[in-house]
């Protein structure tokens, strides 16, 4: 980022990350759902701007969401000040107010047969008001344990969140979900000597949830995964000036906004009410929306091809939503591709549009992989995005005589 | 740069710069001066060449004409030691043998009002035989201040040039010039302690000048700008064993050439006579000619489409002057991006070609920068031109067993 270059006006920036957006064409899949989808308002900004392939990391490594944000929004991911727990992710993403000395834990409720081996990682992917029950439950009988206080939250469905708050902890200490059922979790382990004692507390407090969960029909134990601490992360503000909010419904991503500095804007979880959601902060002072659409990973994650071209189609159908703003600059990208064919996230490049008065033109006729592929800007760092992004809407100024 | 690997052989290479020549498609103007320019011959040498955009700085990154210019000659244009002050690029360009311990300072003639407010930065614009005899009088009555040779000499217009020669000096001087009308000259102030005495010179010398400019119709005061200090800069020789020389009128470009190591051949301002410069040096013994055309960015700067066009065909007309002379490489590109929509230098990728019989081909059609989106070269870092030339030019060995 080039910090000394940034200066302040009126113009807003939208970024409309799609999750997960990039896709191939591999056997049995001979197009992408960007290929596939009807979607003449993505394909109207593709031809009026300027296209090409953003780069997460580097051209043969699949980044984790953390890091393809982080690339996103212009920090380094591979820096290890970068590098966040899943924990501290989805504990902020509930809007809790976490603390540098905190550890954040990200729980998972899970189904565990009489003889404590797992048999569903997941609980049957209970339903969310499930989830507030039993952490309501938990937390009514677990206030404290050894002088350390346990704060425990729903995140979403099987996911809970949970805050150890007190001197001398540390996140040093391994996970307990043994990643596959038929094996028993795992006892939470000090990495390091100076974690004994928390990884002990952890140890209390999965014993205490399940003898509190005794009796459930599903949710009868609990797997505690990314162990962590919140970094301390320059913002964008620091950064870039921006008055920056975001628009996620998924607790994760809202996480990852509220680390780099970002307001949190309500909404809800269909793509007509993420857009409305920025109409209604519109108004507000910010100057930076990132907006967060999760379905075209999950899709992508099931090997659904036909459901990712709908949730393209649908963002297409809202855009003008948005479009009516007439934001200065708009970036339409993924934070990474997840191929149908390859039911993940994945390496390769993803497509990316800019949209501004000044961008210029390539000639690109749609957005589509390969429409981008033959844009004017190339295959690119990800990292650069947001430095393009500032550049489009007059907020950086010349570098030397 | 890859200095272990280069080899000298005979074959020259030719950088013919046109200075802000890269444009993009923007609302009111749907075609770029290379879209819109007939160009036979710069078109057929990308037909037969290669293609590519290059990037200056970084994706988002608005050059100046020093890092612009560094990087096409493939130096880091964010190291801080290549942070050449204007100050020394344009007192180099008059050709005077500036010293490492010189300061030295880029002059505007300006005209202020009887309360000292200015009313125009530039003096009017006026003539160069003006600035030479405004030069000549500050010179005759100027020649010492506190022990400290002052050296003023014309560089072109209202600029001049001004070095501070003698001991204790430091350029860690603020600028004089406030960038506005309407407001007084600003005090040379010290940035550090040690450049106090040099501030107070300054101050003393802008005092001297204004007596003596008293009763100029226009040119009745003078503003200090880029005080700076000559870097220690490898020159080309010491990194590429070239033996190269420049054919820039500018004294800003041939300033920067110097600061290279480049020799300066004489030449005249047009485009025709630049290139039959580099006729009358093409038996001397250089390898490599960097020659600079400067009114692309000049009518870039001022939105003139038209104009920018026109410069291009004169460009084309007159190419068969070098052409005849059959260099080993041709590279033709821009220092940066002037889009004629944004009136000044921008961050846009510029687009280029290299023409050699080695350089391979990509089915570029036309010099346009639609057509180098789709170059063999991709969008890559203007840092590596230099290499790509020697490579071209049989000058780099194969790296490893």
């Amino acid at each position: 980022m080039f910090r000394h270059l940034v200066r302040r006006n009126d113009a807003k920036i939208v970024f409309l990350v799609l999750d997960g957006l990039g896709d191939i064409r591999a056997p049995g899949f001979p197009k992408t759902a960007l290929d596939a989808a009807r979607k003449p308002n993505l394909d109207r900004l593709a031809r009026e701007g300027l296209c090409g392939r953003s780069l997460p990391i580097s051209p043969g490594v699949t980044p984790g969401s953390g890091p393809a944000h982080f690339a996103l929004f212009g920090y380094d991911p591979l820096a290890p000040e970068n590098d966040v727990g899943r924990g501290v992710l989805e504990v902020l993403g509930t809007g809790f107010e976490l603390r540098h000395d905190d550890v954040a834990i990200r729980g998972n409720f899970a189904t565990a047969g009489a003889d404590g081996v797992l048999t569903d990682r997941r609980a049957g992917r209970i339903p969310h008001e499930e989830c507030v029950r039993l952490c309501r439950k938990l937390q009514n009988g677990i206030r404290e344990i050894d002088g350390v206080s346990i704060l425990i939250m729903p995140v979403r469905e099987y996911r809970f969140g949970v805050v150890l708050r007190g001197e001398g902890l540390s996140p040093e200490v391994e996970e307990t979900d043994p990643q596959l059922t038929g094996r028993a979790p795992l006892a939470p382990v000090a990495r390091v000597p100076e974690a004994k004692r928390t990884a002990e507390i952890i140890g209390a407090l999965v014993a205490r949830c399940n003898a509190a969960l005794a009796g459930e029909p599903k949710a009868n134990t609990v797997l505690m995964r990314g162990i962590s601490r919140m970094p301390r992360i320059e913002t964008l503000q620091e950064r870039t000036q921006l008055l920056p909010c975001a628009i996620a419904a998924y607790p994760l991503y809202r996480g990852f906004a509220k680390l780099c500095g970002m307001d949190l804007v309500d909404t809800g979880f269909s793509v007509k009410e993420e857009l409305e959601a920025v109409r209604g902060a519109w108004g507000s002072g910010y100057d930076f929306f990132f907006v967060h659409v999760k379905k075209t990973d999950s899709f992508g994650e099931d090997g659904n091809l036909e459901g990712k071209t709908k949730i393209i189609e649908e963002v297409d159908s809202h855009l003008p939503i948005l479009l009516d703003l007439a934001p200065g600059v708009i970036v339409v990208t993924g934070d990474h591709s997840t191929p149908c064919a390859l039911k993940g996230h994945s390496w390769h490049p993803v497509p990316f549009l800019i949209h501004s008065p000044w961008c210029g033109t390539d000639g690109a006729r749609a957005f589509t992989e390969s429409e981008c592929d033959r844009g004017g800007l190339g295959v690119f760092p990800a990292r650069n995005i947001m430095e393009l992004a500032l550049a489009n809407a007059g907020k950086l100024k010349k570098h030397g005589a």
